[in-house]
């Protein structure tokens, strides 16, 4: 029998860190809702062939096996492909823009490390069909939001474009594998600095005179207008789309948005837009990003269909909530009063009911072990309810309850009649 | 390339099917946590060795493989097995009795047919570590109300206990498999009748003397103290802790339960109290169901902890709510309103976040695409929005907007200082 803790990289989650994500989650999905989204979910399970050839050297993270039908079949990687698939399949249903958020778990054998598992949620909202630039600051305020209504303020919201990135790359005649490069160095400032990106583009064989040309435009921390004056006609659709994404931004009240030409973001599929949101003064790295992938959907639908989207990374905003505070108010049950009892005879136990058909305004769990009083009350403290209803003979025939705090250990008799009201008030 | 479709036996959830299910998820969760029970997660893959060897034949349906560090492991097949693993591992850091709800999918590859599905989700509550009757009542008012709250009212609760069906067959001398056979066809009775498993019976080598008193005893559709009387002290467990529970049940407001002595349930592991809930006049077979299972969790512990449990059938329950009319009310998107406009110049577009910004209280879309007026409003429809606020010329010059109701095709001018009110009073 191997060991009853949960396979390497994955997680049992007990009710306190349940419900913080039920509550996130919760949030969150009101946010997506009010900016126009609706959710959608995916199989576990897809077909290799949906899954093959879409991760590039990531593929190999990917769970595969043989399922009962000896179909060859992975857990999915992420949302996005089996978006696509979706988006594919069901077409003719769908609205277009079709505008839909997913909250599942994703699966990947990576080698467990602090903060990376092997099954985690991922949480994304993505516009599919439409290359408004409306769509994607949607994205980027939609997300913004839900940090703001998980009780974040101090944050930085990176945004660029792939294409700038491209035009500075074939100004200096670098293509392809270098025009790759180029990029995923110049995602390092942020780690490395402006030296240790010196240093890596120089290992790398980059020409010294186009790295300090480079360099310099980094240093300058450019505009958009410097950055499109710099390459030229080039980065004319970045340019173009840019001002509209901030533009509505700023209609959208997001103020927190600054254009940042060194960020990449990894992910191969990006071909317009990408952004990044990094909670300030925290070493943490993004909490979330995405960006505009013009291509991916193509390779279902056969013919283009623009899209751009986003992903909030719940694990590692959590941390972040925890460090900043903000997990602190909820509570680790749901569970609002237990009802204890003295005895469980006949007598006892129809008044326990009648307190608690009292109370049905509440979330109330009736004791239902067999424990003394003392050891309700230590059930009580363990599952982390805040207030001890105590029944016993005395308050039967007196027609009251004993109320205890387990925050103050203070408790006071409460009539029966005079119950609701008390809570009723305590709960407001 | 494989098709585009999900899998065999999985499916795709669109969003008017998906807001149905977080609606309904919603609704069960809450009364759950009304009864004390708080949620937990587990992982989507367990070790072979957990899964292996606790559910009998159908162990062949389980999805297992091998992972990347060549560990057996194997999906979940349900939510008990993985409780039990869970509940040994941590233990130490939960509540005793320990009452939690538990909403994820499981996989079994079962030949897919008309509602049976190879990836779908169970709903569970369960109470770990106690003997206590009440606990068994808990488990089935909690599942009635979440009925009730879902609109349902015309049903029946089932209720059995495992013990006196194990004293009928020990009457008679039945053993081992006849025992588990005996209870297995009378499990039967309300598909076949008397009849039907009088024939099952003696096909399967019953003697006819025997049958006769055992269908003499269901012809009666006997209470519980004439079970006794017919079993005598070999049922007394039985008959103290189904007293309780009808007690305890009807404290708690239930009032739909029935002893009922042939239920059996198929599961191998209920050893006490098993239930059933099937709705009247609805040949739809029964859409929630558990039980006392006091001898699997030992498995993982290795020392005897008590447990009761019951699950919904979420997609019996779907199809019965959709016979009944009962989903109606559940709109096909979360979006309340439509913005749409006669072009995106900068001042029109100005005017539609300033409508937009008003109406913060709601669901509000921002039409994304690049469709004319006519081609938003066919976005609206598609995606089922009732509301649809209308931005032109005119309506900027004059301070207003158009309001047009996609259900009945009627449009209204308001002004822009009314329209907050006029969606306050139509939503309320």
């Amino acid at each position: 029998m191997a060991g009853l803790k949960p396979l390497k990289g994955m997680r049992d989650f007990l009710p306190p860190q349940q419900i913080r994500r039920e509550v996130l989650f919760e949030k969150i999905k009101s946010v997506f809702r009010r900016h126009g989204f609706d959710p959608i979910e995916t199989p576990a399970i897809e077909s290799w062939d949906v899954l093959s050839g879409k991760y590039g050297a990531e593929e190999k993270l990917i769970y595969r096996f043989r399922d009962r039908g000896d179909r060859e079949v992975g857990l999915r990687y992420d949302l996005t492909v089996p978006l696509a698939r979706f988006f594919a399949a069901n077409q003719g249903n769908l609205p277009r823009p079709f505008k839909r958020y997913q909250i599942q778990p994703v699966w990947r054998a990576e080698k467990p490390q602090k903060g990376r598992y092997r099954e985690f949620y991922q949480c994304d909202i993505d516009t599919i069909g439409s290359k408004n630039s409306l769509s994607d600051a949607q994205i980027i305020a939609a997300i913004r939001d839900a940090l703001v209504e998980l009780g974040l303020s101090d944050f930085t919201i990176r945004v660029n474009h792939r294409q700038f990135l491209r035009a500075i790359a074939h100004r200096f005649g670098l293509e392809g594998d270098m025009e790759v490069e180029m990029a995923r160095i110049l995602d390092k400032l942020d780690k490395v600095g402006l030296d240790g990106i010196r240093k890596l583009y120089l290992e790398k064989g980059f020409d010294e005179g186009v790295v300090n040309t480079i360099l310099g435009l980094i240093e300058e921390s450019p505009s958009i207008e410097r950055v499109f004056e710099f390459v030229g006609d080039a980065g004319r659709e970045a340019f173009d789309n840019l001002g509209d994404v901030f533009r509505y931004l700023d209609m959208l009240g997001v103020r927190e948005a600054v254009f940042d030409i060194s960020l990449a973001r990894g992910l191969d599929y990006y071909t317009g837009m990408v952004f990044e949101i990094v909670l300030n003064n925290l070493k943490i790295g993004s909490v979330a990003g995405g960006g505009r992938y013009d291509g991916l959907i193509e390779v279902f639908t056969k013919y283009p269909v623009p899209a751009v989207g986003g992903s909030i990374g719940i694990d590692r905003l959590m941390t972040a909530m925890e460090e900043l505070g903000l997990l602190k108010e909820i509570p680790s049950t749901y569970t609002q009063v237990l009802i204890a009892y003295r005895n469980a005879s006949p007598e006892m136990m129809e008044y326990v009911f009648r307190v608690r058909n009292m109370l049905d305004f509440l979330n109330v769990d009736v004791y239902s072990g067999d424990a003394d009083l003392r050891g309700q009350l230590s059930y009580a403290s363990s599952k982390g309810v805040r207030w001890v209803v105590i029944v016993g003979e005395d308050e039967v025939q007196k027609g009251t309850v004993g109320v205890r705090d387990m925050e103050s250990r203070e408790q006071v008799e409460v009539p029966l009649n005079e119950l609701a009201d008390y809570f009723r008030m305590r709960n407001s």
